[in-house]
C-alpha cells in the first residue's frame, strides 16, 4: 500500500480525551475515530489489526474443534425471559422496541440464543460433544465508557459455547478451550496468565480469567514467577489426558487477581511471588445446567433417558485485545506490534521522494516485496525524513526499510527492527531476503 | 470436516413458513435459523458461504482501490439530524434510547457516518480521490419481513463511499465501482445485468442497479439479449478511459426494470428484447453534494478555495446475495453452489461406514484431499446411502465423490458433478487429481 493513497490520519499531538496509552496511540496512529461515547469507527489501520486478531482467534477455535456460526446482534426479549436474565441484567443491556412494539435487545452475550439453537436441533447424545462459537459485535451500555476501545460500548467478541452430556465431558471441553486460549495468546505475541476466577453463585472450580501483564493494567495480579517460563502447548490435537496434564501444569502455580489473593493463605515463597498490573483478555467458564435447565436443552442418553446438557462459555474480547496488546507492547515513540497482528510487516521509507534514483530503488523494492507476498506500507509522500521516521515508529510496524540518496551511492539500504531499535545497513538484495524470509 | 462432528441440521420436509425456494433450501440445508421476524442466526454451512462471498466482495473492492474501514452499527442521532434524514427516514429506522436518554439508531446505511469521518480528517484536494468501504451489519425495520434473508431486518451489506473534487472525478470513481461490480458478480458465478436506475429527486445519470436473472425474481426486467454475451472485464487496473469504455459498452444495450421500461419508447427489435424476472444484488449511486453540503465536508482546492466534495455510494447486499445465488442456482434436489462460494468443494460419501475397506479408502482419500488444501465434507455417518446422496444434493457442493464396496473391488470410485449431474467412475488417484486440480 502506498501511503499517498492510504487513509491513515495520524496526529502529532496527544489527544486530550485519552487517559491511557493504548487509547492515545490508537488515536494518534489514525486507527480509530470516536463515533459517540464508547463507540468507535475502525479506520483502515485499525481495521487490519482487528481482522488479523480475529483470524488468529478463529483458526485456534477451529483447530480445537469448535464450529463457527454467526448469531445476530439483535435478539428477542423472550429468550432472556426464559432464562430469567431479562429482568436481572439491568441498564447495561441496550433494550429496544421495534416498530411493532416488540421488545428486543442488542445482545451483550449469547448464552440464551445459542441454547435456543441447540435445543431446536440437537436431540441425541450421539451429536455431542458440540462447541459452537461466533465472532460478533456486542453491546453493553456502560455508565461511563472510557479507555477507548478497552471499555467501549460496542465491542467485538469471540464467544464459544460447549454442550456435553455431563460434568466429565464438560471438563474436557473446558480444558480444550483453556489450552486453545494459551495457544491463541502465544500466537498474538502475548504471554497470558490464567487466574482462577470467581465462579459466583454457581460454584465449581472451572472458571479462569486470562490476563496479560502491562504496567497500565486495570487490576493487580499476584503470581509465582515461574509461570512466565512455562512453554506454550504444542500445536497439535491433544487427547483428554494430555489436555488435563497441560491445565494441571499451568494451574499448579499460584496466580490470583487482587480480589482473590489472600496474602496469609498464599504459600509462595516471598522471593517467588510477583505482583504486577494485568489486563483481562479472556474468560472461560463452566456453568453447568443454568441455561439448559431453564430453557429445556436436553438430549436422549444411550439409555433412552432425557439428560439436561452441561454447558460452558468461553470469551475473548477481540477488539479489547488490540488495546491490551498496545498496553503491553509500546515505547515512548509509539506502538510495537507483534508480527502476527501487525497491520503491515514492513514500512518502506523513501528518504527523498522525487529523486529519480530514490524513487526507482523504492519502487523496485516495493514491487519485489509485494510479489513475494509481504504486506508493506510504502511512504512515498514528500514529507520530511524526520516526520516519516516518527510516523513509522508511531504506527509500530515490525520492520522499517529506509532508502536514501546517500545509502544508494554506497549500494546499501537501512533496515530497523522496531522492537529492538537495532539498525543495520545492507544491500537491497540482502534486505529483501531478510524481509521475505 | 467430518459430518459426524459437524453441525448441519438438515430437514427432510419443506418448512411451512418458507414461501420462496432460497428460503426453503437454506432452512432445509441447515444454513440458517430464524431468531425473530426477519432476523437469522447463520449455522456453520451458512456462515461459511457468507464468509466466502464477503471475501470475494472485499478482494474486488481492494483491487479497485477502495480502503476498508469498519463503522459501528449504533450511530448517534445527531449526524442524521445534520443531514435531515433523522426525521425523513420513518419507521424503517430502528431508533434506540440509551441509558442516558441519548437518541441513537441502528444504522440502515452509513452516508452520514462516513461523511463525518471524512470531514474530521481530510482537508486538502491532495488526499483525493478517496473511497472508503465497510462490510457491516445493518438494520431496517421492515413492516413485513419475508423471503428469509432476502428481505430480512438485520442484514450484511458492503457499502462504499467515494469522495472527489468534482463531477468528473466522481464519474471515474463511479465507473471504477461499476466495473468492480461486474468482476465481483462474475467471480460469484453470476451473470449480472446493470440497469439504469431512478436517481430520484437528485437527478443525474449515474445510478445503476445490478440484477441477476431468476424465475423467482421480485421484479420484471427487459433487456437486449446480447447483453448476456458481454465479456467480464479483464482482471487488471483500468485507467479512466478504459473504465469509461467498459461502462459505455455495458450500458449501450437496453436494460430496464419494470418501472423504468416504456414499451413504446424502447427501440429494441422484438426478437432481441427479452423479458425475465430479476433480483437486485447491488446498487451504485452518485449523489453529488447532498451529504457533503449539509455536513460541511469540504477540501481546499489547488487554488486555495474551499470545495464541497462530490460523493457516491455503492452497495452490495452480501447476505442477500446468498438468497439470490440460490434462486439462480438450484434444481428440484437442492442448491447448486458456484465453486467460488461453495461451503466445501467436495462432498465425500462413504457408502458403507463400518466396512473396513470402505472406511480405510475414505480416510485415505479424505486425508489426501485435506493435505492438498481442498475443503471437503466427509459423510462418515452410518446413514443409509439414499439419505447420504439426497443430503449431498440438497447442500449443493460442486463435486461428490462416492466410495463403496462394489467400486472398491474393481478399484474405482464415482465422482459426480452436482451442476451437470454427470457421473464418472475412475481410480481414486485420478479422482484425487481431478478434485485437486
Amino acid at each position: 500500500m502506498r501511503l499517498s493513497r492510504y487513509f491513515m490520519p495520524t496526529l502529532k499531538e496527544d489527544p486530550k480525551e485519552a487517559q491511557i496509552v493504548s487509547h492515545r496511540l490508537m488515536l494518534r496512529a489514525g486507527m480509530i475515530q470516536q463515533s459517540s461515547a464508547g463507540i468507535y469507527s475502525w479506520l483502515p489501520l485499525g481495521q487490519k489489526v482487528l481482522k488479523n486478531i480475529e483470524q488468529i482467534v478463529r483458526e485456534e477455535q477451529n483447530k480445537a474443534g469448535a464450529l463457527e456460526i454467526l448469531m445476530p446482534t439483535i435478539q428477542p426479549s423472550e429468550l432472556w425471559q426464559e432464562s430469567g436474565r431479562y429482568d436481572d441484567y439491568g441498564k447495561e443491556m441496550l433494550r429496544i422496541t421495534d416498530r411493532h412494539d416488540r421488545e428486543m435487545l442488542y445482545g451483550p452475550t449469547n448464552e440464551e440464543q445459542v441454547t435456543d439453537i441447540f435445543r431446536s436441533h440437537v436431540k441425541s447424545y450421539k451429536d455431542l460433544p458440540l462447541n459452537l462459537y461466533h465472532i460478533q459485535w456486542k453491546f453493553r451500555d456502560e455508565v461511563r465508557p472510557r479507555f477507548g476501545i478497552m471499555r467501549g460500548r460496542e465491542f467485538l467478541m469471540k464467544d464459544a459455547y460447549s454442550f456435553d452430556m455431563d460434568y466429565e465431558g464438560a471438563k474436557i471441553a473446558y480444558n480444550r478451550m483453556f489450552v486453545a486460549y494459551l495457544k491463541t495468546y502465544a500466537r498474538l505475541g502475548l504471554k497470558a496468565i490464567p487466574l482462577r476466577a470467581d465462579t459466583g453463585p454457581i460454584g465449581g472450580d472451572l472458571s479462569h480469567e486470562f490476563i496479560i501483564l502491562a504496567d497500565t493494567g486495570e487490576s493487580e495480579v499476584f503470581y509465582h514467577k515461574d509461570i512466565l517460563d512455562l512453554e506454550t502447548p504444542e500445536d497439535k490435537d491433544h487427547n483428554p489426558e494430555e489436555l488435563q496434564a497441560i491445565v494441571d501444569k499451568w494451574t499448579s502455580f499460584y496466580a490470583a487477581a487482587d480480589e482473590m489473593h489472600d496474602a496469609d493463605a498464599c504459600d509462595v515463597a516471598e522471593g517467588d511471588l510477583i505482583s504486577r498490573r494485568g489486563i483481562e483478555v479472556g474468560h472461560i467458564f463452566h456453568f453447568g445446567d443454568k441455561y439448559s435447565k431453564a430453557m429445556g436443552a436436553t438430549v436422549t442418553g444411550p439409555d433412552g433417558k432425557e439428560v439436561i446438557v452441561s454447558m460452558g462459555s468461553y470469551g475473548i474480547g477481540v477488539s479489547r485485545l488490540i488495546g491490551g496488546i498496545i498496553e503491553a507492547c509500546h515505547d515512548e515513540n509509539g506502538i510495537i506490534w507483534p508480527e502476527s497482528v501487525a497491520p503491515f510487516k514492513v514500512g518502506l521509507i523513501n528518504l527523498k521522494s522525487g529523486d529519480d534514483a530514490c524513487d526507482a530503488a523504492c519502487e523496485d523494492f516495493y514491487g519485489k516485496l509485494q510479489s513475494a507476498g509481504v504486506d508493506v506500507l510504502y511512504d512515498d509522500t514528500s514529507d520530511r525524513a524526520g516526520g516519516k521516521f516518527a510516523k513509522m515508529d508511531l504506527i509500530g510496524l515490525p520492520w522499517q526499510v529506509t532508502i536514501g540518496p546517500r545509502g544508494l551511492k554506497s549500494g546499501v539500504v537501512e533496515i530497523k527492527n522496531r522492537a529492538s531499535g537495532e539498525k543495520e545497513e545492507m544491500s537491497p538484495e540482502t534486505a529483501l531476503q531478510k524481509m521475505v524470509g
